[in-house]
């Protein structure tokens, strides 16, 4: 009989507690799937007093994350605290370096320190598996790490942030704003009293540059994602994005390009046939695209507990039955070096609404001003302050308070690069034919 | 440096030949991935002749997949020649008798014969894996035999054959009758000239005998499965879907009830909200059901040369990393054998469509029949041949040629037994209120 796996847990919260549940009322199954017993056997927490409703008995308490990762009497450490600084990562650190094996479902660690904790993993023979870090229950890291593995990955994108798709399907099936989803979301409990970290997009750039890595053997480098959040997305944008059959979702996306790769967090239109745009509240999913491989997607919750809880008992199991992947799926020295693609030569779709002034002109000036940045229009609608959308040309009749009407004009364009759509919306700017910033939407094809 | 892993493949239709050009091309990213060289040294196929537009002249050709298996220059045996018997059973086992690993995308082997090659593979220290053999390159047995390890599951089901899908949603969206599909799908190639295997549900039946398996930790057993085609759908039932809120999908279903587990292959009715009723043309996909984690559904290409390919190369690269689970994720002598759930003790909803004559009573004697197997009606539609949809109470007026003519009646059931609606309908029948056999489409509900 092989010795039980003795198990270490730092953070009893909703997740830590939901570990040790599912640990003790699993027992067996884990006993089967692995091959030998899995027991929580330490386990520390800020505070001891509070009330858990769990079977701590004849576990030992540690008085610090430290302490418990320089425990010998643990095999695997499981760092369930969060945050990218301390008292997590030097925990984590000391019982690498202490030969054990690491769990952790910590985004915000791993997306600043991965590289320095998978090296720390290699040199002293620990596993690091963090299966709960992006998409709690979705298999994003495994299928990543070990699986496909002779497929050349181009993109990787998903719905990584529940908050934020909650909100958006919120906002598309009742035409409500921004601000009014958000409140909802907070009173529900999907979005915290603080809510930009997940949606101004930091949230979904952490999971992406972790999947990022996976996908393309590179160093984990989140400051190479581009970051915008939902904030500035209208209930108009996702009224527009029906019609043009389209779906507005906060995709983290990175893609290998010719200049480089490139990760990008924004709000983007996908089409409305696609797996991902049928993705809903605060479901999460990932699509891979790999070389002559049709996409493969994978959907799923993307937190909660006990979801997430379960992603961290798999890789538990997965340090029981010993089994031992380099943390970014390749060794560390075998990592490349992230070149970034710059957001300027960033090429692709655009949808862009602006609010123009309805005088003679504007329309040409605003075909101008694209056509000198080579941008080709796909499709453009106008649409008067009665509804019916008229297209810019042929507008013959016009009475006298025209001039002080606004349109809004909803522009699709073929691909093109970022820099153009800049420079060109800047003169539109400049002519003084819109009010307001225009709204930009990047187009993403499945 | 580690030696390479010397591969021997038999078999070199479309699959095999893509697993020799994706090892030979992909052999950086191999190597990077799994920290060793991999190398097709060996490989065996019915013509040598024939033209395949490979790279072959340094690999040796065994006289047979018997001499390959045996063959001791090879690690790792990968059979990819189909079929339940010989040659692929006994080359198979000659391989795990040997210690090599083995790996194949054969599900008529393993659905046949799973059991007994996972012992040998135990007893002789090879591994033994499938990725191939269900959904291609979706990660379905990855996630199933690895992941969620510390999670009840429930139930998994999925659309597992992506003929039937891709007729199915031909059906559904022109219209069409399922021969006129069929017969498109065998011009495209999405069918075979004999199309029975796939379209009576039999592929479906041994996908998910093996899904089942590593769900419930039992024994593969494709005899348990109770299998019913497509062939009886009618675009009538797709339409009456539509107006219901669902979607009809050719659906492998394997749950755990408290009567054993069910293993079922039919047409089902799905909601038109879950991520199952997305799934359109030959794409596949597979939910799985844990205890307390809301579903994970996996999405992807079902078949084809590079998915099939993608899986096997990645099942080689397992190989290569030394990784050993398993082959149905838990050791043999753990697998409980199948408690056969009996189908007619079935519970769900029911999508009845029945012929029905326009006679008084008719509707009260369905009613009646009903009532007296205690089956609740949530919905229950009636459409006169104009196509105006009338409750079939408060039906005043009646002209005189109403006596022959037929009604189409549609009722959706609240969860009842199978038995119960099997009984219900016979006595309809026998009343002669109807003609023809009722159609019965079993509702799975996400």
């Amino acid at each position: 009989m092989v010795a039980p796996l003795k198990v270490g847990i730092a953070g009893l919260g909703t997740v830590g507690a939901e570990v040790v549940r599912q640990i003790e009322q699993q027992s067996r199954l884990l006993a089967a799937r692995t091959g030998r017993a899995v027991r929580v056997v330490a386990v520390t927490a800020r505070s001891k007093a509070k009330k858990r409703d769990l079977n701590l008995q004849d576990v030992i308490w540690a008085k610090s994350p430290l302490a418990l990762a320089n425990d010998p009497s643990i095999d695997c450490f499981v760092e369930l605290m969060g945050g990218s600084g301390e008292p997590a990562l030097s925990a984590v650190e000391a019982a690498l370096r202490n030969g054990k094996s690491v769990v952790t479902a910590n985004k915000a660690l791993l997306a600043r320190h991965g590289v320095r904790l998978a090296k720390l993993a290699e040199e002293h023979g620990g596993a690091l598996n963090f299966e709960a870090a992006v998409g709690a229950a979705i298999p994003a890291i495994k299928t990543l790490r070990e699986g496909l593995a002779g497929t050349e990955i181009h993109r990787v994108y998903g719905i990584l942030n529940g908050t934020c798709n909650y909100i958006l399907t919120r906002m598309e099936q009742e035409g409500l704003s921004f601000a009014e989803c958000l409140k909802d979301a907070q009173r529900l409990g999907y979005a915290e009293a603080d809510p930009s970290f997940d949606v101004d997009g930091h949230d979904t750039a952490q999971k992406l540059a972790i999947l990022a890595s996976l996908a393309f053997g590179t160093k984990v480098a989140q400051s190479a994602v581009y970051v915008e959040g939902i904030s500035s997305i209208k209930p108009e944008d996702l009224r527009a994005a029906e019609e043009l059959g389209y779906r507005v979702k906060l995709l983290g996306v990175a893609v290998r390009t010719k200049t480089g790769i490139e990760q990008r967090v924004h709000p983007t239109m996908v089409p409305r046939s696609s797996s991902i745009a049928q993705v809903m509240g605060v479901t999460n999913a990932l699509t891979i695209d790999g070389e002559g491989v049709p996409p493969i997607t994978l959907v799923g919750p993307g937190a909660g507990g006990a979801a997430t809880a379960s992603a961290v008992v798999s890789d538990i199991a997965d340090v029981a039955r010993g089994l031992h992947i380099a943390p970014f799926g390749r060794p560390v020295k075998r990592l490349r070096k992230t070149e970034k693609a710059p957001m300027m030569r960033h090429e692709g779709g655009y949808y862009i609404r602006l609010m123009a002034r309805d005088l003679p002109g504007t329309a040409a000036t605003i075909a101008k001003r694209l056509a000198q940045q080579n941008i080709s229009i796909e499709s453009i609608v106008q649409r008067h302050p009665n509804g019916a959308p008229e297209p810019p040309q042929g507008r013959g009749k016009r009475n006298a308070k025209a001039a002080s009407t606004l349109v809004p004009v909803i522009l699709i364009t073929y691909a093109t690069s970022e820099d153009g759509v800049r420079q060109a919306l800047a003169a539109v700017q400049n002519d003084k034919v819109i009010t307001g910033r225009p709204q930009v939407i990047r187009i993403e094809k499945n």
